[in-house]
């Protein structure tokens, strides 16, 4: 196999009473599948293992391609490779699907064992907590006694701070971007909105929909989350008024401008790769993501565990999850006297900046995971 | 009547071919009916009278009520009335529903006179200049030869920049408060996303809904722009992370944190009082709103025409309509050399604030109003 292909990995848990996964909600997830793609060698010292997390609409395909002539490459292949910033010559990259994904891992379009049908609805409430769980299960399915760092953006972000405090001998060090200890109000609001899209859905049937019927409500969701994950800047550059057909407006209800298009567009395209029910459980899970809970919102209290060293990034335009929250983890982790090294980078790309400002984050991530590593074979 | 009762009127006009109003979309619309009400008298000299504009979902009603056992006041009745910031007992106030609107002016739910039907979504698709063509009709009627001020927030702050482009001669001065030249793409964005809601409602049957259908689509849609009309901050401070009903998660799709509760009465609310095809119209009329259109998007080119005073305002946390679109259409003015007063008012209400700091906005417009009215009875 060339450097550049990947193949897709599927690791199945959980068969047993004793071996299924618990959950945060109490209940417990037998036959559980990861769907994971590795890339590079781990180093007979094991110290160059580093886990990718993805974000709400991501998986496990993070890098390279499944074949030659596959149109796209894995979602951050500008980042991951072969000689590239975060270089699979010399890290062991690790990428999952999060359980409640629809990529491959075990989530509500799954078939229930106990029933022989789909979960839908009857999927369990998943949290990040419960995603790093299942995680740590591939971990020790791979033999990596300990990551050398963890590394995601967004909803990725979340697992990574998650994993830090669960299992805090587990990693050299994690890499937060574009993320925050905790969903915000308004984030969570943006999340009911988009749901209830979904839920009002004739099409959608309580999640027993059928393949192939058309889901309007996951359309609307995507479409109100795409411009969260842009800024009122990057829109003014990219669409302006602009319209799209017509040199002047329809008096209509169709699309006339282009930014109108372009919501349709990824709308409609996100209906063709993502389930609704996926979007419903794994947007739940951020809700519930705070930290901070667990010791009655004192973040730097639910921090104390935490003995990996952290490189913090965030983006000057994201309003989604707005750099102050970074700094909230960042004087929170300071407090602890945790080493932290934080930027917030200087972007008009909004949220969506974790995903395209990649020449300035990966010399960054670059330069950590190469000191990370020194550090860790110097002693 | 006491002092604090009001009567709502209506004006009838456009009965013959001649007399319909003219709409941009090149249409004509016959049998118009503005309801409005009006507050004190006008003065002999007919120097004190003041147009107050509604935004997206107000009314007429924007101040006293109409039955002494009302539970309610107008709209912005705290800021309008005998004493008040905006004196009724030295001001002749006005304020009539938008055509298109669903509050007593015709609009998409009024009767077709040419099918004797409801015009559903065979209603023209109006402007923001519709709105205030219509309003020029109710003011010839009101024998008002100039207003001393034309006031709105919001959408309101929309129609007071189109009436001092489109008829310079007809006011002494306009107040635009929390609002923008032209709606920005995240703005356009937004509505976008709120009416696919709507045209997505199974019960919304194209238009042609029943009274009494619920009407979810419109609810997401009010729950989305509630969002906007929100601050990141207020939202913390008057939500955070609180849990509605119970001490844990609800591990469910119910509402849990208390913002969502908020969202889901609003979004039910609405739906009672405000009809989902005015939304489609109303918004559409806001997305089309750019006055600099005509200048080829030369802003100070195409506020040439205009003659009156300037008072703007703007909010430090509105990020539906930023300061900085504000602060644009004062510099426009300015390189025009009119007369502009500019405030941005430090606050946490977003763009609700126009409706909120009462105290702070009234104050000003309070002194513009007596300042201005004394230069006119100078001269």
């Amino acid at each position: 196999m060339s450097d550049n292909l990947v193949k897709p990995e599927n690791f199945l848990f959980g068969e047993s009473e004793k071996d299924a996964l618990e959950l945060d909600c109490g209940k417990k997830l037998h036959s559980v599948n990861i769907r994971y793609e590795t890339y590079g060698e781990l180093s007979p010292d094991g110290t160059n293992a580093v886990l990718i997390q993805h974000a709400l609409s991501g998986d496990a395909h993070v890098s390279g391609k499944h074949a030659p002539d596959d149109k796209k490459s894995g979602w951050w292949d500008e980042m991951i490779g072969p000689g590239k910033y975060l270089d699979t010559n010399k890290y062991f990259v690790v990428c999952s699907n999060v359980i409640g994904g629809c990529a491959g891992s075990t989530g509500p379009r799954s078939i229930n064992p106990k029933t022989g049908k789909l979960y839908n609805m009857d999927f369990p409430v998943i949290t990040i907590a419960d995603m790093v769980r299942a995680q740590k299960r591939l971990m020790e399915h791979l033999k990596i006694k300990k990551w050398l760092s963890i590394v995601g953006g967004s909803m990725g972000g979340m697992q990574a701070l998650e994993w830090a405090i669960d299992y805090p001998d587990l990693m050299e060090s994690v890499i937060p971007i574009a993320t925050t200890a905790r969903l915000s109000p308004q984030a969570i609001a943006f999340d009911w909105v988009g749901r209830q899209a979904i839920l009002a859905d004739s099409n959608w049937h309580d999640g027993n929909y059928s393949e192939g019927d058309t889901q309007k409500g996951l359309s609307i969701a995507r479409m109100l989350a795409h411009i969260t994950y842009l800024s009122d800047e990057s829109m003014k550059n990219k669409f302006g008024r602009e319209l799209q057909d017509s040199p002047s407006y329809s008096f209509a209800f169709k699309r006339d401008f282009t930014v109108e298009s372009y919501l349709e567009y990824q709308g409609q395209r996100f209906t063709e790769r993502f389930d609704a029910n996926s979007y419903l459980y794994i947007t739940r899970a951020t809700d519930y993501f705070d930290i901070s809970a667990k010791a009655d919102g004192d973040l730097a209290k639910a921090l104390e565990p935490v003995k990996c060293h952290f490189l913090v990034v965030s983006f000057s335009s994201d309003w989604l999850f707005p750099a102050s929250q970074s700094e909230d983890l960042v004087k929170a982790l300071l407090k602890n006297q945790c080493e932290v090294s934080y930027c917030e980078v200087q972007s008009s790309y909004g949220h969506d900046a974790f995903l395209l400002e990649v020449d300035t984050l990966g010399k960054m991530i670059s330069d950590f995971l190469h000191n990370r590593q020194e550090a860790v074979r110097g002693r």
